[in-house]
């Protein structure tokens, strides 16, 4: 499968859509996802051009779970979280939407369930919000 | 969180009880699980005493993704995968079972569910036959 350069990720990463930034390498960017599946629900992705885990390469790779590791401590504070899931998903099969590599970072509470990724989407004051609080935490390590 | 030296992956790791394994570096083992969401999944693991995101070394961390690229690519191409599923949970509010960091890398295709991971267990000779199809496939890089 190729890379498709207007998916709305790679149009983030260009700067041709606005996102509520919460950490960035010169490797990955972090932001809040705008349909969360709960507060605080982070997307990480490469700034390489990968499509999803089968082309991605291993160095992309490795800064993203890196970051993906970073942004799961911070959330897990910024929010008192009780636990994370972590997903990622690889062609429309497996649930990608975006064809630009990302890893959903969700903060869990218990008993409280996933909300679907079909939810709405999330107002933006509330997102820059949540962001904040999350550099809050980042800016403090 | 502590480790649990008792729980069932640390066990695999020391040899105490049967897998069906498919991948071993000196980081990392990845195996069968016997209570697969379908057909091909697989685990992955640290040979690092990590709970799970929260506590993992850095390079530790990195091997595991390395290895879960990896898996991803042989799975997708040994069961003719449309796509993959990953996911990583984390304490039990996210879902979270074997309080070992494990990944699982899932065989998806379009139109089929995932099976709940309350579903039973796969037997064992089901397992042996998948788990060989990936070392095949492995075998050929």
């Amino acid at each position: 499968m190729s890379y498709d350069e207007g998916n709305i990720f790679a149009r983030i990463l260009r700067g041709e859509l606005p996102a509520h930034k919460v950490y960035e390498t010169g490797f990955v960017l972090a932001f809040m996802d705008v349909m969360p599946r709960s507060t605080g629900h982070v997307l990480v992705i490469p700034k390489a051009k990968a499509r999803n885990i089968f082309d991605i390469g291993e160095n992309d790779l490795s800064h993203v779970a890196s970051a993906v590791r970073v942004i799961a401590c911070a959330a897990k504070e910024a929010f008192g979280a009780d636990g994370m899931s972590i997903i990622q998903s690889n062609e429309s099969a497996g649930g990608q939407v975006v064809f630009h590599m990302h890893v959903h970072v969700i903060p869990r509470w218990e008993g409280i369930e996933l909300k679907p990724h079909t939810g709405g989407m999330e107002r933006s004051e509330i997102l820059a919000a949540n962001a904040s609080k999350i550099r809050q935490v980042l800016s403090q390590l």
